[in-house]
């Protein structure tokens, strides 16, 4: 992967100073075009300014600029957050000489602070004039929180005609995510041409398997937003069907990667565990399962622990109000079956369920064998110590 | 409060050697003569052997003797761990010269396992020569799981005749707590004389404004069981309406004494957080938001961090699946008001709010001012580090 993201964008990352370390703040992406755009945005009652905005741009179908700041989330600050984030995509605006309209913004961090505003408005022509074709890196590392890692992924995908196009994407992390929320601030820009239909049909199916199938902490954020850029700088079209499959693919591929980092980076995670529930009576009941089961203090502890505790996980399947025989249960740790029909395997299963759990990846399979065929996987991560201490002095 | 239990039982707590690190694991409670029982029982689908044994033998109303073990749950270990009970409460039974039927059982500890029955049916005789009417203290410590201190509260009525009646309860802590479930293991022994009908009723209600309105983690147990017996030695009889509200406050008390020093204990708890939620369209969807902001993990641990993050409140509120104008709600730390619809407060309220935070028990009220009469409380702790070292290695 190299700093360059797909034709017709830069990009750039600069400090404004809303950090307290120091650390980049401010990020800008800048078509050179007005682009064709789609976003989905979190499902969280409460709703920071700038999604509160963004709704209403989104309409249009068209954005030539997305301003993001990470430090502040310009959430619960009312009718002033509101003004705040206009006058900064105004601002923005001006400075590239485009109209507010086609300005949109995204802000993480802190939750019920005011944006230090001036500090955002004078550090814009900065970030105008640091824009650059090599500036992905840039404005990945300046939409980080408590990301130990920025997060990008880059795909290229051949139409049937030959025609070639390239998806860049962008996401951080690494707290309050959980499944069926767009869960985080995620950037996506496209060389591709396509219609505002099509590309928005095209990010809600992406985002359904991949970051709507993610858990860190359960808890959901207020500025979740996943904005997907199409500049139509390639000669690739996104139209008829077999087209759509081609660009899906590879979109789907962008978003899972950016999803999978997400949970490898979430809050203290030192492994990703993804849980598949199979033999459930319904897709519904099993993606429950599975849910309640990520969402277990106590089995995420166990995780932790490398602690083949199945008996959590038991516990957990029995109070997710979803129906099946306790014992007609089956559970694997990867190909370790340590439980059969609802009781210990035992033996060297146990010895061996403990070497999968030390490993940074493993999958949990339970199979409830309702005689139904509903399936469903979610990608977790343990609770640890760290998530502890990050969390509890993270205003501090 | 004296080592004296209430009068017509006698109890007694042993070391079995279930527990690695010798401490008491064996606990038996012994009616002079057959008492008067009811219970309450855990909602989870998971149910443990001796949870499965006692919800048939309860339905006679009469009990005179509980054995119980903490180390080992017996819990997913299928017919021969529903045999294990069948077989200690007849032991039991023999070594105390009653009825089988007359014996219910239960257990704690780790889930999967099956019990170490010779240790336990050799422990009994010893258990049943214990017995004492001072032994109520050596039998709360006979329960005890990962509980830092033993759970015993005691309370004395006086009827409208001058009659009195005792009641003595004991619990164990302090994971896997979660409201809407009997929560854990509880015993209360009475000298009062009451029908089992009345009894039943009376533990419902007082099940419902106790047990059922803490929680730890969320998790649920696969073992709660919540048995009230009653000798009938007292004068004292719980018919008449008057008679039974005297009863009831003492009850109610007991357990909600209990339910606090539950959460208090709370695995890795320092502090106790009452989350009142006021002004709700309805009482479900109180309960419904007090929860989700009980559970959330982000919340539990700002709490654990004294930090007045609020912010995380209204993110919690906002996924909760409860109607609320986010531009309406007032959030306090006991008296300090955070929060004024929707907006910081900000100034001094900040600071005191953390002081609030530095305390072992406080209360945050969330009022959703929608209009509606809806209210709910819930008794919560802290997520803290202890509680992730204690569920990453409990069975190691």
């Amino acid at each position: 992967m190299t700093e360059t993201g797909c034709a017709g964008f830069r990009w750039s990352g600069v400090a404004a100073g809303i950090k307290k370390n120091g650390q980049k703040d401010m990020g800008l992406i800048y078509a050179d075009r007005p682009a064709t755009a789609a976003a989905v945005f979190t499902r969280n009652r409460v709703q920071a300014a700038p999604v509160v905005l963004d709704r209403e741009r989104i309409k249009s179908g068209r954005c030539q600029a997305v301003v993001v700041n990470s430090g502040n989330a310009n959430c619960c600050t009312g009718e002033e957050g509101l003004a705040d984030a206009r006058t900064i995509t105004a601002r923005t605006a001006e400075a590239l000489a485009i109209s507010e309209e086609l300005v949109l913004i995204a802000s993480t961090g802190v939750i019920g602070s005011p944006l230090p505003l001036p500090t955002i408005i004078g550090t814009i022509p900065e970030a105008v004039r640091r824009l650059s074709a090599t500036g992905l890196f840039d404005f990945a590392d300046s939409i980080m929180t408590t990301d130990k890692f920025r997060k990008v992924a880059v795909e290229t995908g051949v139409m049937a005609d030959g025609s070639r196009f390239t998806i860049s994407g962008v996401a951080k992390g690494a707290g309050m995510i959980r499944p069926d929320m767009a869960t985080m601030l995620c950037f996506v820009c496209t060389d591709i041409q396509a219609d505002p239909e099509l590309l928005a049909e095209a990010l809600d199916n992406a985002a359904a398997h991949s970051f709507h199938r993610i858990t860190v902490d359960g808890d959901t954020s207020t500025n979740d937003t996943v904005i997907l850029l199409a500049s139509g700088v390639s000669s690739a079209r996104l139209t008829a069907e077999a087209e759509k499959t081609v660009f899906q693919k590879h979109l789907d591929a962008v978003l899972l990667q950016l999803a999978r980092m997400i949970v490898k980076d979430g809050e203290g995670a030192t492994k990703v565990v993804e849980i598949v529930v199979k033999g459930a009576s319904s897709t519904a009941n099993a993606r429950k399962a599975a849910e309640t089961v990520a969402h277990s203090p106590l089995v995420k502890t166990a995780f932790f622990g490398a602690d083949a505790n199945w008996g959590r996980i038991m516990a957990a399947l029995g109070r997710s109000d979803v129906d099946f025989q306790p014992s007609g249960v089956d559970i694997f740790f990867d190909t370790v079956k340590v439980v059969e029909n609802g009781l210990a395997v035992g033996g060297i299963a146990e010895t061996q369920a403990a070497e999968v759990l030390r490993q940074d990846e493993l999958c949990l399979l339970i199979d409830l064998k309702t005689g139904g065929q509903g399936t469903a996987s979610l990608l977790t991560c343990d609770l640890s110590l760290e998530y502890v201490t990050i969390n509890s002095d993270y205003r501090s």
